[in-house]
């Protein structure tokens, strides 16, 4: 936060990025174009403009929803005319801005520390603004909320087509059986993973796991699947089409669920429907966090470190989903107002090696009054 | 490049990352821990330090590589209990160097600014380095190698299957039939990636671009595939597995390529083989870029904008790939040597929408005396 003397400028500082939009989603939001290599970005009082490489160019006259699309070459060679020896990212940028007045900038907080020092050393002031960087990326527009429901679909096909395979496999000692051998937790997978690419949603690092496994909620799950034991299955595909993820967690006994196992699910699907039932415009995600914490408590359920691990409750209650799987908002001890059009999570869960694990997840969004469930998925133990 | 005249250490700065592993190769690189939400790592003289939540605590000590695993919650409580209300990552961050002496960081490129910024203002000096911030990243071992060749190995069944619809396919006037309809780009593409995702690699953005779409590098490709025009098949999937990538390129035709394709392709082909045979220790990757430069002009492929957009080879001959799709080195203009160890592609292409697109692609490592093609794939044009 620099301050520049030398700056005149009176209006909104230019806003600046330097990503590769596949990994960045801001960046894609701004442009709505997908790079797999840094490009650079900038908006003043509006107006919206890409400078890209010889690759892309065409391209992003193409599909990009900008404004103006600069030669990155065209600049370059501009500048080694100029007598600029080797022009660095920096320089080229600086061309720009220059020209356009723009002096102060508004950068995201992921912006890269050594373009950042370069354009410094400039002259230029930056300053930044914690997420959501673009405030409207939160609230989502219909269109949207119609992406998330899509992939919503395909992920309940592919889960459903994954308990299917559950439902048809038969115990074997301590071991399910299906299709000629055991049947695994890497085997669900790569039905679930399938599926889904057959319907043009990527899925990586779905998870599958059985008994303890699962008490680590982001352990993939490996090995033989159990009878009698909890199976966490959680999805979370991204649309090849839309770019936009969904996310639903389902937990499934295969057998007999013991009563301790039996009971957890019964107090989760419960903490889960008042979870979701607190959702509408105006709530303190906090306090929907509490109140499910406050129900595990109560039912018997304590979260914190013990014989070495976490047991209990120790994620949050949700987090907003679109075209990052993890974005704003957060159901969480974080503070945050939930508003019309958010799309969230609501997925409490319960940890406990002894007994196993249980996590239930729905997709929601928040409206004026309540909240539209976008999930479809029954809620079922035993299979 | 601050200068920190209170820092009164001796040894290396202490290396810094605060960054998501699952699109942050180089923290994945220094931990062999995935994970989908930021954290902490440091190593100060060699010894490795990671600050996980409560949620990934455990994960963490049975899945990273590291010396030291810290709890974020333990060291905010103990910063609340010492009368900070609200810890943020960067106290977090301060408690656990300010014990250890460390005022000088060393940070990614990529270095968020934000943390940056709040770094700073606690009196640290940070300094960043080019790409590659782990030198010893873009030199593979045996076990890299290994994984990147096992992906490969993916890639060519699933170009091959592809190939082999194409080949079955039949020409009706200007379009393919398969399967009782119309063969299109799309369908060739899912075919590509379920195989792919069967065989436990993660496709996206694969390329299937039939005719002048081809001409647009980076356009993946819709619509109906048209015999006698190329089509480029671009492929470069992730393991599931080990996380690192291939990648291939083939160009074919269905039916008969006209005389000014096959010219092309035969240009190509011999160029890219030429490239290869350029390719080994201590060879500048501009001398192997500006070489294929000269076979393609002085064949008669003029490079440069014409009619509005970029013809030619306007793109750079190879890249590294690892970790990362696209991963120092470079075979292009930028400068470069490379070494033995380094894995690289060789994928020269001429763009011209009069006659169609020619990609050849293969992926290399560099040896002492020359270099090791990883790829098996034939080089068949017609089909």
């Amino acid at each position: 936060m620099t301050n520049d003397p030398t700056s005149v400028a009176t209006s909104d500082p230019a806003i600046l990025m330097i990503a590769n939009s596949e990994t960045d989603s801001n960046l894609y939001y701004a442009t709505k174009f997908l790079a797999p290599d840094p490009f650079i970005f900038f908006q003043i009082n509006g107006h919206k403009t890409v400078v890209m490489s010889d690759l892309e160019l065409d391209r992003a006259k193409a599909q990009g929803r900008v404004d103006e699309i600069l030669s990155y070459s065209a600049i370059e060679n501009q500048l080694k005319s100029e007598g600029l020896n080797e022009p660095r990212t920096v320089d080229v940028i600086d061309a720009c801005l220059k020209s356009r007045g723009a002096k102060r900038l508004l950068v995201p907080g992921e912006f890269g520390f050594r373009h950042a020092e370069a354009l410094r050393a400039k002259g230029y002031s930056l300053t930044t603004k914690a997420e959501p960087f673009f405030e409207e990326r939160v609230l989502k527009f219909p269109e949207e909320i119609e992406a998330i429901t899509q992939t919503q679909r395909a992920t309940e096909t592919a889960v459903e087509a994954a308990i299917e395979v559950i439902r048809e496999s038969k115990i074997k000692k301590d071991e399910l059986h299906w299709d000629g051998g055991v049947l695994t937790a890497e085997s669900i997978k790569k039905i679930i993973n399938v599926k889904l690419m057959e319907l043009d949603c990527v899925a990586q690092h779905t998870i599958v796991a059985c008994g303890i496994q699962g008490c680590d909620p982001h352990d993939e799950g490996s090995g033989p699947l159990r009878p009698h034991q909890s199976i966490v299955m959680d999805v979370f595909p991204r649309s090849g089409k839309t770019r936009y993820y969904a996310d639903m967690t389902r937990t499934v006994v295969k057998g007999r669920a013991p009563d301790s196992l039996r009971t957890m699910y019964d107090t989760v699907r419960r903490a889960q429907e008042e979870g979701i039932s607190m959702v509408r415009d105006g709530v303190e995600g906090r306090t929907i966090h509490e109140r499910i914490m406050t129900i595990f408590d109560q039912a018997g359920y304590p979260t914190g470190p013990k014989d070495g691990r976490m047991q209990g409750f120790f994620h949050g209650t949700g987090h907003g989903v679109g075209l990052d799987i993890h974005e704003p908002p957060r159901i969480s001890k974080a503070p945050w107002t939930l508003k019309a059009g958010e799309v969230v999570t609501v997925e409490p869960g319960l940890y406990y090696p002894e007994i196993g694990a249980v996590r239930i997840e729905d997709l929601v969004v928040v409206t004026e009054h309540g909240c539209e469930n976008l999930t479809r998925s029954p809620k079922v133990l035993e299979l």
